[in-house]
């Protein structure tokens, strides 16, 4: 019926579906509900089709598309852990490495290492690729907050300099587009989204 | 603030955002929901990672990896038209045209043209990265309700010989895949998950 490996890759096929069910903190555009890994991995790369123009340096776009759709990954088995969460995040290194081992390795080899090396690179942000992609990770929940009057950062008290420091690195490699990021953050200030220090 | 062209990508980037309210037929793994449009999207293109190598023809994964983030984006506009609904799909290629004028006209003119134009290829199943995208766009879903005990075949008495039909031309481009596919479709018949002529 099937090969040991396509046996092996129909079987990560399935695990990978119960990223379906991993929740984040922010909520989709409408309010109505947190949304997905899944959902958010999807939006990302999208976003990466459209925006990548802004970005000053020679990028493999491809490359940036195959981080984003897999960079999740890992929050099957270690979960979703909120970046402001200072407590949830001293061991977080740990428990996704954990991860990545546990779900990458049911790929045959050739494959376990290149999703493994490609979620390693994405969490590194050295190259332009994994820094364009943790961007727009970082982006796309910040546009979200400000669509939705600032659901999570009022809900969890979250502080206008912890975020504008999270992604203010946008602006050596896309210019362009830390404009437009820091004048959302500016008028979610002004509308009192943020808690101050 | 922002320049006329970024001011209507993040217009098209909020406006997509209404695809993950899309609802499928098929249930995700564990069978607790349908899954929307978002997800499935991702899901494609998590397999099509995996699963290229399956085709024996030279193919470019980056057309394949675009095409599937943006291939139900229509279905915004259009909705989501059951495969084996005959009445809905009589006019579905009106609707999802006019939808994708409508959704891809909120573009910068370049990023329509090149939305469009994959949007386009993909629909007419011509070139190897269509054929090989709607293979997966249709296999997911019969593996969905594989693993869901028939679910969607069952609840709309679906028939054995139109889902055969749906997915004989994966044999010629991806034999091996073909193999399985064809294989798990036996099995559910077996198993009683189609009605029959």
């Amino acid at each position: 019926m099937a090969t040991e490996r396509l046996k092996k890759q129909i079987e990560f096929i399935l695990e990978v579906d119960k990223i379906k069910n991993i929740f984040r903190m922010t909520k989709i555009h409408d309010g109505s509900r947190r949304e997905n890994d899944a959902e958010h991995s999807w939006h990302l790369s999208v976003m990466a089709m459209l925006l990548c123009e802004y970005v000053n340096e020679e990028i493999d776009i491809l490359k940036v598309l195959k981080m984003l759709i897999i960079h999740d990954l890992v929050e099957i088995y270690a979960g979703d852990t909120f970046c402001y969460d200072k407590k949830a995040n001293l061991d977080k290194k740990i428990r996704e490495i954990d991860a990545a081992e546990k779900l990458f390795r049911k790929l045959p080899e050739d494959q376990y290492q290149s999703f493994f090396d490609l979620w390693n690179e994405f969490e590194d942000r050295k190259t332009i690729e994994a820094r364009f992609s943790s961007a727009l990770d970082r982006f796309q929940p910040l546009f979200h907050n400000y669509c939705t009057d600032g659901h999570t950062w009022k809900k969890h008290g979250v502080i206008y300099e912890e975020v504008y420091e999270r992604v203010e690195f946008i602006e050596e490699f896309a210019p362009r587009l830390w404009e437009y990021i820091k004048a959302i953050l500016e008028e979610s200030l002004k509308r009192g989204f943020f808690s101050t220090l």
